[in-house]
């Protein structure tokens, strides 16, 4: 029996293990990446996903959220849209819908009223905090660059039942512009799935990353017969050396992948950690580390230091 | 010297015809395409494109655009968005932005108020009467679906200096939710372009074209050196099927691409109207019609009549 689940950066290690042993059993599609990617957004020390994302230029949490269900090619999406507490339930049921299935901004919170969605104040204290100190920063050095922070979690999971399903959560870039939309709920670009090749999840600078559909890229890839080891890497090296060469720039980029068989691959232009656990190993956490330029990834388990130096920029105080 | 343009529907054959001589001119790339649907927006009997276009379930018009420069990959886009005149020079526009080029809803109004743009109440008399008419057919018949009129405006040009880009624009579904963006913003769906390689826009139902990434796709068959001619509709034919295999059924899907070198392609799954004109030929109107199967595309020139009753379906008295 195959199963997997990979997630994108540290954040999703506590929500994988937690939920991968579902993909043992026959649940609906999707089930076990839903719950997994709620408990990231319910954890109110992750600043770029549900509670506790930091906010717009405006201190509002905007959120983007999408699922799509690679057997059926069902998709749901949100972007833009503020106080609902699990943005991933909304994408997840709206990928039920057979029209009207992405919505944004107000009119995804009303779908959402009349649907019985929880809502709640997505800002915490904390990212307030962090607001503050931002604001301060960009008025004591206007030079800097007001836009950092694009963590959003991805996952893909592969079932018992050969079901590949994919899922993203972000409140996208902190200090971003009122109804700015990554690529988290762009298809194709955040997010793809097809059951018969694999899934692929983005995360990094979205108006980098939807210039490449790099989701969807990679998985042609994988319908091509690439390898899932190597080609997601061969994807983000030749779209950054495209960008920079067309554009002039490339922002972080970093994709996980799922091959039909639960193989996984990685690729990415900056130091990244991610989550996978499948049939054949415990669920990990990883460290990927690309060489200058981009043709070679190292993978390491991060060390007990920066484990530890991981959970405490997130808790300590805010200076 | 080459350069073409090709739009979607018969609408695009004046604002094609007008604007079509700028490519021969070295002027600013999409700067002839911006124009041409600008003409296509302000056009008053187009129900499904900016002034005149049909509003969502609470009449409101909403609308959708993009623009992307195939050179440099720079991508601006809106969704769900109200009173903007022109939703295709506020998407290019917005491509000029590093970040924050993809707004929706009240953020992209915030923004184009203080960019100084135009607005307007883009909802006509004519638009209003067509609400009333299908509230009271769906009063009369609850079965009938809501929902039909997705008629985007997407165009591909070349211009003489070798820059492909690509825009859209649409009020898309009629009936829809508020909020509901379809395919059009949506890049690698409704749009994609690099001028190594070809452009391609899609028109349809945005719910189905965005479950497979149809207009990039495209875009990397033409890398992968299929010919522009048959490609397109043998990427709408295995699309089609698939969907029908995997998801049960295939709404209207309809794409229009450009080669780099000026070569046009055209792919349906029903009737369709485009309009092409480049270095060989004078801007024409052609109508597409699929076989059965979608193995086979027959392309004439419409009849007298078609057109006549085009535009007579557009301007005479709703009853």
């Amino acid at each position: 029996m195959k199963y997997a689940m990979i997630g994108t950066w540290r954040m999703a290690y506590e929500a994988i293990a937690n939920n991968i042993d579902q993909l043992k059993q026959s649940t609906a599609p999707g089930a076990a990446l839903v719950q997994a990617i709620v408990e990231v957004e319910n954890y109110p020390y992750f600043k770029s996903v549900g509670y506790g994302g930091l906010p717009n230029q405006e201190c509002e949490v905007e959120l983007d959220a999408a699922f799509m269900n690679g057997s059926t090619l069902a998709i749901g999406a949100i972007g833009g849209v503020k106080n609902i507490k699990n943005p991933i339930k909304l994408a997840h049921h709206l990928s039920q819908e057979k029209f009207n299935s992405f919505l944004v901004a107000a009119g995804a919170e009303k779908y959402a009223q009349q649907q019985g969605f929880e809502f709640t104040n997505m800002l915490t204290k904390r990212a307030q905090q962090h607001y503050q100190k931002k604001l301060d920063l960009l008025r004591s050095d206007p030079t800097l660059s007001p836009y950092d922070g694009h963590d959003t979690v991805g996952m893909v999971s592969l079932d018992s039942q050969n079901n590949l399903c994919v899922g993203t959560s972000t409140s996208g870039l902190f200090m971003k512009k009122p109804g700015r939309v990554g690529d988290s709920p762009v298809m194709g670009s955040g997010f793809y799935a097809d059951s018969e090749v694999g899934g692929a999840v983005a995360t990094g600078l979205g108006e980098d990353i939807y210039k490449g559909c790099l989701s969807f890229l990679v998985v042609e890839k994988l319908r091509q017969n690439f390898d899932v080891k190597t080609v997601v890497q061969e994807v983000v090296k030749e779209f950054n050396d495209k960008l920079i060469q067309k554009y002039g720039k490339c922002g972080p980029i970093s994709i996980v992948a799922l091959d039909k068989n639960g193989e996984y691959g990685v690729g990415t232009n900056c130091e990244f950690s991610f989550v996978v656990g499948n049939h054949n190993q415990v669920t990990t956490i990883y460290l990927a580390q690309p060489n200058e330029d981009l043709t070679k990834l190292t993978i390491t388990k991060p060390s007990p230091k920066w484990l530890a130096d991981y959970d405490r920029a997130r808790k300590e105080p805010i200076k």
